[in-house]
């Protein structure tokens, strides 16, 4: 027999299986199970399709009456694309719904719950939910604060180093620990450079995996829109975002690249925190940032990294003037340092990446 | 019924236990077994004291005879201090010997395994290779190379950096790491650091640990000679090496630190390498590097770096001006940068400590 703990660490495998591809939408997955027997699974694809419930509970038909239910997110109470999962699991006569962790979405935060409790059906919540709120992190944080999710991804030699003095940079990293970055921009919505990164690397920022992926949106902060040539970045393989400040002839940039779409913002220069705040109103909930130093150097000053991705070649550049993964100016002393706390720590081939979330970070 | 490398496990055990107070011999441990008993185990505790296979066999006595002895180096071949254990091992007509790896010291190598293999006693060589190789590998890399084996240490933040701008560095890492550092040095001959370093953070460089620890022999580079003050490394807690240039006053820096003692080199300046060889020519088998980012830049542009332990703290600080553990001038080109093999990655509480060594290193 399986516990119930391995019961709803199925239900989360099927969720995080689809991290990346539900946005704006959470990822969530279930597993209907009777005297110990899986009687069906679902998760949720895309928004616009079923529910994880709805489809679990539709494999496991009749013998869905009197069946456990293990949800990873609590079972919305509001009429959406489709209705409300909940009043399904009533309606099914399911005996008992363990959750993993609650929808803090203002419409359903605990009315979900509350429509099962008054049928009678026993509820359990916070069954693995840690992992629970792992999966839906961007999901949460963007309910939360209307502004993405930031993830702030650094590739450096062990000596901290982006970059030589001239500015080379190829390769850091092997092949094992590029391809892990293919995988995280997949998983998140938009993927976040500034304009001399385009000018110097002239990268794609596209998702290029062998068995597939979904390309972010591209997004460039260039005050004064003035990214000119024949980059891949302002090529049609993926949405591409211009942010940009007020001066800048939008008209002209425009016209010259119709499928790009422009932000402006109401001041000159860039902020980091005006420039996120309008990828929320764009529905971005996750936004993966490559640098450069200057953007990184921005982002944590205004207190905005959500997350820090940092992968480690073992080599040593060596150089006060090689160039440093943060840019700007450093403060005085070493306790103005932003802490962090270590997620996970992993080798990928011969390099090693950290994961890790600001000290005092939900 | 233990296996032979669960018997080797132990001898190594026993082995890892004295790294850093059995130079300028290696560390060894050996184990007696019959029947799948033991009979008797034993470590060298201290250069001039009796061999690890000595205090097993004694352990062992009239029993030994038929034996199997597991022993994490070559059975000795030459009478040093004591009489040779491979002759021993044949009077007391031992079974079979197992042997972790062979001993490359030119007087052994492969002697103590002849004199076994004339007398009928079997032998068994490599197992747990690895394992008893890392154990010595200070002393095998000094009898290869006749210079110490250089330990370069750094502790950073996340982007690299060991002070702010204005050079404060307290702390970069937390307790459970600095601990560490502390048996680091235990495990050391020797430990270097510019004469900056002193200047700046007067440092004690010595070992304390709640349980007690050797001293390593404090080595500081000052061309002139011209550190003086009331510094810590000066002071008598652990003998205090000073390795000066040819224009140094010796005597004058003789007169006021009678307890230091001082190595002048035949140049102006120091050269890292001149400095090694002459540490060297004191016996000096492992050197713990402690910076700063000029002495490292030197050992590194030298290929005299043998190993990197490399503590990270999950911070943040910021800076292209913020201090880089690696000073010197960056190189034009990333694939100038100089390679590692990652040996161990691993968690000190919520900082990082990563072992490497160069590529090609052996």
């Amino acid at each position: 027999m399986r516990t119930k703990e391995e019961w709803m660490g199925l239900a989360l495998e099927l969720a995080e299986a689809t991290i990346g591809q539900t946005s704006p939408n959470p990822s969530v997955g279930a597993v209907v199970v009777k005297n110990g027997k899986l009687l069906g699974v679902g998760t949720h694809m895309k928004a616009g399709e079923p529910h994880a419930e709805v489809l679990a509970l539709e494999q496991a038909g009749d013998d869905a009456k009197d069946a456990d239910v293990y949800v990873t997110l609590e079972p919305c109470a509001h009429y959406g694309k489709t209705p409300p999962c909940a009043e399904l699991l009533v309606k099914k006569q399911v005996r008992k719904v363990y959750i993993s962790c609650q929808d803090p979405n203002p419409k359903v935060a605990g009315k979900g719950i509350e429509i099962l409790k008054a049928a009678g059906i026993e509820t359990e919540i916070g069954i693995e939910e840690e992992r629970g709120k792992a999966i839906n992190r961007f999901f949460f944080h963007f309910l939360k604060h209307n502004r993405p999710f930031v993830t702030l991804k650094a590739a450096t030699t062990l000596d901290g180093k982006t970059a030589t003095k001239i500015g080379d940079s190829k390769w850091i990293t092997a092949e094992v620990a590029r391809e892990d970055v293919h995988r995280e921009r997949h998983r998140h919505d938009a993927i976040l450079v500034g304009r001399n990164t385009v000018e110097k690397d002239n990268p794609s920022l596209t998702t290029r995996l062998e068995n597939g992926g979904k390309n972010p949106i591209r997004v460039i902060l260039d005050s004064q829109l003035s990214l000119d040539g024949n980059y891949h970045i302002l090529d049609q393989s993926a949405p591409t975002y211009m942010i940009c400040g007020k001066r800048a002839d939008t008209a002209k940039f425009e016209k010259k690249y119709p499928h790009v779409n422009v932000i402006q913002l109401a001041a000159d220069t860039i902020d980091i925190a005006d420039a996120l705040q309008a990828l929320g109103e764009e529905k971005i909930q996750s936004v993966y940032v490559e640098g450069g130093g200057q953007i990184h150097a921005s982002l944590l000053k205004a207190g905005m990294v959500d997350e820090c991705h940092w992968y480690i070649a073992p080599k040593l550049l060596g150089g006060q003037d090689a160039i440093s993964a943060i840019g700007g100016k450093s403060p005085e002393l070493m306790k103005e340092a932003v802490e962090f706390n270590l997620v996970s720590v992993e080798q990928l081939g011969n390099d090693i990446k950290i994961i890790a979330k600001p000290k005092g970070a939900n």
